[in-house]
């Protein structure tokens, strides 16, 4: 299963990036990442996600390499086996060959220890093949940084050469759907007596799935879950209109041992890539991820501007007026953008 | 408990004001809502929900009137009894003959069904009295409606005269947190044997809480969940700095017939309150979330008219260009605000 050397790419101690001018070889470190170098894509990693002065200089270099990759995103509900899920798909595609790229995200944790623990974990069963490269994402104070941050690690694991890249989110929440929607295939995973169902049509994971995945299908009620969910998508209709893709349900009991269903998740998977293609819904969704990347970064750069124009002492002064009374919040906003 | 007539404030069944150029007679609206009618305060607060284009006018109107209520958030997991919580709160104030309204914010459900439901719930407990608003604010479609229309709501409230307005959430999220965060006193509701602590840890409750209520505390684990409070609590030793707020913990059992602990909860609001005051943090608190109001307000105008200057025509191509590989999505934001 292994090859090679340990790859685990760690996070920066600090984000020197962001405080100091300490040079970067941008071409140099782009080279060696293609080149397979495990250092070189964590650094990039780093500077990307710490929006260091090198991010837009390490943004160009990437470009031109990117759009190779295969994206899949994964997510569920805390206790699904994701981690577990995850490893068996690790090792299923690098039996394949393929050099893979792990994102592992956690939107819930404002604390970086249960990112890094999962790390640890992992390490152990990919420690030493230079075809895996595993990257822990860990909320830095607020969700908008995540979701600023995935993208740009995506970008770097896709020009640094990664057959396929995993993105592995909490399915809780919105923000952790629109970082599973980074992904060409988005795989649900659920596992019998959850209440997951109900959860599901909550979340609105239904619309972002493209493959459920039943887990520890070996358990009581897994039968029940498949049947909830086929009947959940039975009420929205639409799947079975012609050209439509109808996401197929696979039960697994992905183990350390020995991985059943896997395969079949391999298999559709693949079907999906297919559909993807011939139906040009990929490239659809390629593109409107770019535009949607593009808009929030757009955003940040005029968020940021307001901030430099005005000071934060004229936006306290507009303020205190509107909690005075004598403005409103609409007016106060006119004022501040309008000397842009 | 009851007085006057039926004030179920209900949301409309179109956003007609979106569409239509009906007429607004907005100082009127205005002028009839502070005399206390329902139906004038359920209009405004469609018109601010639906970003009428009435929308500023109401702002502009309902300023000089604000920032006499006071805000009290309320957040839990779901099941500690949120809404029985809330129930006996408003039966509380209005024993006391205080003016309340209720904002009741779901996040999680993009379904109106589950909004709808609670209402018609609490209707029951407050039917014919013409002290009380209640209003459902459902996801629509997305968190940044909800944050958007959630303040401007509270502002509506505020100008009709409540003396107290409840913003009631389900705390599982950051955006759920942010809303919470609109309060002058954030309430945080737990229930025994919920695993709540650990849940408090990683969603940050711990940080927003001015004061914990733990429900259904005549169940086992009641003193458990305290404990687990007070350990975590002397985990973030600030609490101890002389001037800091030391948030309190309760211990309730609301129910529909007897409320035990709700007198001991309103007397650690009023002493917050009177902490806001002395301390200064009350209006430290007012001018920050007036200070991020206007940024939003100002951002979403920005995002508007990058909007409208290119039309999605413009993304639309550059996103195909960083598909391709052409650019990058930073050069590709550059471009688009460099146009604005």
């Amino acid at each position: 299963m292994t090859e090679g050397t340990a790859v685990q790419t760690p996070a920066p101690a600090a984000p020197r990036g962001r405080r100091g001018r300490r040079t970067v070889d941008v071409p140099d470190l782009v080279g060696r990442a293609r080149d397979g170098d495990a250092r070189a894509v964590a650094r990039l990693i780093s500077l990307v996600e710490d929006a260091s002065p090198a991010l837009r200089e390490v943004a160009a270099a990437l470009a031109p390499h990117t759009g190779t990759a295969q994206v899949l995103g994964l997510t569920g509900s805390p206790g699904v086996g994701k981690s577990t899920t995850t490893t068996a798909l690790v090792r299923a595609f690098r039996a394949q060959g393929r050099r893979v790229g792990v994102l592992a995200v956690d939107p819930s944790s404002p604390f970086s220890g249960g990112a890094l623990l999962g790390d640890r974990v992992r390490m152990q069963d990919h420690a030493g093949d230079s075809g895996v490269y595993i990257r822990s994402m860990a909320s830095r104070g607020h969700l908008g940084g995540l979701a600023w941050a995935t993208p740009q690690a995506l970008r770097v694991l896709d020009a640094a050469g990664c057959d396929v890249v995993l993105v592995e989110t909490v399915g809780v929440g919105q923000s952790e759907l629109e970082i599973a929607s980074l992904a060409d295939t988005t795989l649900v995973l659920m596992a019998p007596g959850m209440g997951d169902g109900i959860q599901a049509a909550k979340a609105g994971i239904l619309e972002v799935a493209d493959l459920f995945v039943v887990n520890k299908a070996d358990r009581d009620g897994a039968q029940q879950t498949v049947r909830d969910l086929r009947y959940m998508q039975s009420l929205g209709g639409r799947f079975d209109e012609p050209g439509h893709w109808r996401p197929p349900i696979v039960k697994t009991v992905a183990a350390r041992e020995k991985d059943n269903g896997i395969d079949e998740v391999l298999e559709k998977i693949e079907a999906h890539r297919e559909w993807l293609e011939s139906s040009g819904e990929g490239h659809r969704r390629r593109t409107e991820r770019a535009a949607r990347e593009i808009e929030a970064i757009a955003v940040a750069t005029l968020r940021e501007r307001l901030g430099d124009v005005h000071g934060s002492a004229a936006l306290s002064t507009l303020a205190e007026k509107v909690v005075a009374g004598e403005t409103d919040p609409f007016s106060a906003a006119d004022e501040l953008v309008g000397q842009l």
